[in-house]
């Protein structure tokens, strides 16, 4: 998984033993063995304190330890015992308890609405919430997103293990939104500002990254080679290639909304006019649909389709990515629209070793974002991915 | 520098010494020593024994050992001492011997030879040659990459330290050519047959991913992101995206040239009409300037740059990749194609965080893959990237 965007080293801190020495230090050790059992133990039937040192490689007395320092902090059980080799010395299992501790994850990237979740452990929607948007852009939508983000916590039975937020736009390693025009944001720091109000470790990233990472970790999909393509308030793209989440300069990648499709002069919200996303943004599209009778609504969907699967396309060919697929309304998505994609893919891309660029629905349904945030969160405070 | 494609494992065989364990035997971590020695000295001052000591971290006894071993080898020399910190102690500096070994580079990317170049290893072309390629196409052809490597091999006054290899075409990790329609190659083993043939460690790859490496390492770019467009025999891209030249499934990533442009029924080499090749590949966009008048010349010249621009906009952009290169002949690549280009790419892309995608010539001009087949070597064979 990609390097998670949080907001304050919450590890232990980094002292230095002396100048030129370079050690790896007890605190980093003890991180390092925590990450590698819970790797172990994470999804996986439960194991005993022996299972666990020959899995790792680490000895039986640094599984204890470890083992002591995770049951101390809840993040595993106790379930149980197994009969051991010796008579009178049954081995106690431990598992992960998932419902230990709670994900609160946001998402950003809606028409109408910024969405939230509580999750366990283990990614499963405890909770839901959501705050209308309206109108509200620049700093009330960033209150917004503190005040949901605070009724979650509220709502959380168990303690939050972090805020995981999938947010449209440019997104730096830092967690700042760099530029967000849908939302009237440029420079925000976002994961600073809800871990000053909220005191909890905090991720943020941009929605499509979030949303691929979920595809592969909880759909479908190759992480060798998977684009994703949200649609939502605007349109974004986020692509795994060779199993490495594409960032660009300054988290750049992704930004194929902005890809120019048309000479009509329709303002874009990054100022520019002609964008993809000046047709294919959700609420763009319905206003296009608006009123249409529905032969004309379908030719119209059938038409942004198309000029989708002409931007799809060249990226697809050039990277050698052959499963794409699509995050986003319903309503819109639409099996008249995905055909339209899918023909004008197939028009302007070539098959290679007999694979071919495939657009299909993303296997998350409208879940992606969400899943992506703990998937983000659980990465950055437990190192699993 | 990505994986590079050797033939062989020429390394110590690996030896396991028990079932469960996976211990790093001395054989790897003499390697592994040496590697970290060579990336020490590689174009840098002369260094002691003591430098490197301190520079690795690794003892003085294990430095004197790797260093014998370089010197028994001839990759490394003894030039002069440096007055040391006792007196009657003086410390001997040692170097890469560059000129102690060859590299032998071929680039098939051509229009209508093969090219060969016998390097340092720094990377200095010392020798040329090149084979006429004419309408050779499938065994032929690689008979003639084989001669001209012969010749190569032939013409060197010190031991070849391998083989690398350009080509066209989709390239997997093991060097087999699994389709270049331009030289009539498909599922080619090409590095085992030159090893086979030989008896080097040989090195294929991808002609446009060599060159990229090569633009990044001895040329011009940004690694963080940077595409070259390589126009020769066909038209294909090398892509350094967050400092990981990226390979797609199978070798896959890269393939521009069969974008669909056009509705025009010109066949291309891959079976399919309209590609972005059948109008940029450097011998179809000769045929089209045949007797054209300087005006019309320019105009097609025009036109094909900015077919170029068109396609490359939507992958820089969604990539966020800002520096793209053009690697191919110059009377091709001139101010009107480069313009035309710019003029297609600025038409099509957002500017985001004041930063534009930009199109120049790459900075190798026409040895790019050359040096970029040399770089492979040194990856390969020493480690060096
Ligand atoms: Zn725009
Ligand atoms: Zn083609």
């Amino acid at each position: 998984m990609a390097s998670p965007t949080r907001s304050t080293a919450r590890r232990a801190p980094q002292v230095r033993s002396g100048a030129e020495s370079a050690k790896v230090l007890p605190a980093d050790v003890r991180h390092l063995h925590r990450t590698l059992l819970l790797s172990h133990l994470y999804k996986s039937e439960p194991k005993s304190r022996a299972d666990l040192a020959r899995a790792t490689g680490l000895t039986r007395v640094t599984v204890s330890d470890v083992v002591a320092d995770l049951l101390d902090r809840k993040l595993v059980e106790e379930v149980g015992t197994r009969p051991g080799t010796r008579v009178g010395k049954p081995a106690t299992l431990v598992t992960v308890d998932y419902t230990s501790h709670a994900l609160v994850c946001l998402d950003l990237s809606r028409e109408t609405e910024f969405r939230g979740a509580i999750t366990s452990l283990d990614g499963d929607i405890l909770y839901r919430d959501a705050i209308e948007l309206g109108d509200d852009r620049g700093d009330t939508a960033v209150t917004k997103v503190t005040q949901l983000a605070h009724r979650l916590i509220d709502n959380a039975t168990v303690p939050v293990l972090g805020i995981g937020v999938g947010t449209p736009g440019i997104v730096s390693a830092e967690g700042t939104v760099r530029n967000a025009p849908n939302l009237g944001w440029r420079d925000l720091e976002l994961a600073r500002h809800l871990h000053d109000e909220l005191h909890l470790p905090t991720y943020v990233a941009n929605d499509a990254d979030t949303a691929v990472l979920a595809e592969s970790t909880f759909g479908a999909g190759d992480a060798n080679g998977l684009m994703l393509v949200q649609i939502g308030l605007g349109v974004g793209a986020g692509i795994l290639c060779d199993s490495h989440l594409l960032r660009g300069p300054e988290g750049t990648a992704g930004e194929i909304g902005h890809v120019r499709v048309s000479d009509e002069h329709i303002v874009c919200s990054c100022g520019r006019t002609g964008c993809l996303e000046t047709y294919l943004a959700a609420p763009r599209l319905r206003e296009r649909l608006a009123g249409l009778t529905p032969d004309r609504a379908t030719h119209e969907l059938e038409r942004a389709g198309q000029q989708l699967g002409q931007v799809i396309a060249p990226v697809a060919q050039t990277l050698g990515v052959f499963d794409v697929a699509l995050l986003g309304p319903e309503d819109l998505l639409t099996e008249p629209f995905l055909r339209a994609t899918q023909e004008a893919v197939n028009a302007t891309t070539s098959h290679f070793l007999d694979r071919n660029v495939t657009t299909r629905l993303s296997a998350l349904g409208s879940d992606g974002v969400l899943h992506g945030a703990a998937a983000h969160v659980l990465a950055g405070e437990l190192g699993l991915s």
